[in-house]
């Protein structure tokens, strides 16, 4: 047992109940009759159902129960998710800080999820200063996985990830853009050995998600949300319109739906299941 | 005791009890302290905050229970408040229909509210076979009283109003608009001896009362949640954005917040005193 860091966080039994069905087998197996991992979408939202009050800024919506909580969900998947505008915007550690996990309170990097960066066109220029890659290095975290569609990302980045740990996976885009498609990015995942991966933004890669094409492949939604109005003009999550006979439908409905108030907050738990 | 219509609601005692701190008194003794009602705002939002699919169309979103608890509300204030555009799209009773007050299993109209439309321009073009006049005329409800800054309203619409039990009301705009000040208003209703108002929506009338101006005379907020999103480019409740030094601020915090689990929705209660 190493030492425990100041910023260790703690998330008591008694919380962990309520989510527990919602994540994926703490005894995981492989599971070789899915192409896919357990996908579980998580994020927080003010009332209004917005991320942040602008593009590239961090708000925070939530208390301190729920960022413990966001890292206990973090020790129960393998991966961690952020599209690059997260990444680039936040310079996130991605790591997990719950108490007695590695780096926190235990050697190596047991429970410590491999952050996963989808990042198209390589854009995120990062250094070794980056919080991601100090984290990595003071056995805190493990090092980014970066999914691209580039077939030769830049070359110092690349040594940058390598020394840490990282590497840069290369994807086809769908045919006639430069775009990933999902189902490919979740296969590449498993296809590395991660059996579970959480979803956390930003907003464009959730509402990417939230459409019908895509449902079926999300075992689990948590959703957080905070008693604010965060006001006209943020970063809001709301999938794109679905239409039926050229009338406005729901665009997504969750089913087995469970809603547990949490400090200040609540924690809205569901998925989209047929029965 | 007259009998029972078959389309009155139960609102169960259990379920009651977390809405009470919210609600004005149960014995309403004349508040000369204050020009205002009681001053309750409460609307059903998706979880990408939008009160139906698209303007002009009434979007079911929430349970059979929420329904209920709308219908129990109402029974608790003097007077339940729309905008001219919910009024022109739904043609709504705004009745109550909870067992036991007038019209639904007692004599008279006891617990039945008076139903509020701001309509600054009188456009809405109601004849007595609309929804609330056949109520009134029934037995089931009041008739309504519309606010406007017409000093000379239509008189064939004037006539139905009074025939009915109900009024306009004209106010003078704000100076140099053809806008209704909501002191002005709140202040008309106490006036007429409404000790309190619930304010139903839609999203024109809630986005304008949810600034800064006017939280101080909000004195409680029930806003219930459905776990659906209904897309991109539905009727989004959002207030207006405020900045602080030319940066974006969070646009209204509730405080003394409460979450209820409600089959499939929850339930929020709050307000945005100080202490």
């Amino acid at each position: 047992m190493s030492s425990l860091p100041k910023d260790a966080l703690h998330f008591p039994a008694a919380s962990r109940a309520f989510l527990d069905s919602y994540l994926p087998p703490i005894e995981q197996v492989l599971d070789d009759s899915s192409p896919y991992p357990f996908t579980t979408v998580t994020f927080a939202t003010s009332l209004d159902s917005q991320l942040a009050l602008s593009p590239g800024t961090q708000t925070v919506l939530s208390g301190p129960q729920s960022k413990a909580m966001t890292h206990y969900l973090r020790s129960r998947h393998d991966a961690i998710l952020v599209g690059v505008g997260t990444a680039v915007a936040d310079n996130p550690g991605l790591n997990c800080r719950i108490a007695g996990v590695g780096g926190y309170g235990s050697e190596g990097l047991e429970g410590q999820p491999r952050p996963i960066i989808i990042d198209p066109q390589a854009r995120w220029n990062f250094t070794d200063n980056h919080k991601i890659f100090q984290l990595a290095k003071d056995g805190k975290g493990r090092a980014p996985y970066i999914i691209t569609t580039l077939s030769d990302p830049p070359s110092e980045q690349a040594a940058i990830l390598e020394k840490a740990g990282g590497k840069y996976i290369t994807l086809a885009p769908e045919p006639g853009s430069n775009k990933l498609e999902w189902r490919d990015i979740l296969q590449a995942l498993k296809a590395e050995g991660l059996q579970s991966v959480m979803i956390e933004g930003g907003a464009a890669v959730i509402n990417v998600l939230l459409v019908p094409e895509y449902l079926p492949v999300i075992n689990s939604v948590i959703v957080t949300i905070a008693p604010t109005w965060l006001g006209e003009g943020g970063v809001v999550v709301s999938p794109p319109r679905r239409t039926e006979e050229g009338k406005a439908i729901t665009a997504a409905r969750l089913r087995h739906v469970q809603w547990h108030p949490f400090g200040e907050d609540v924690v809205l738990c569901g998925d989209f299941k047929d029965s």
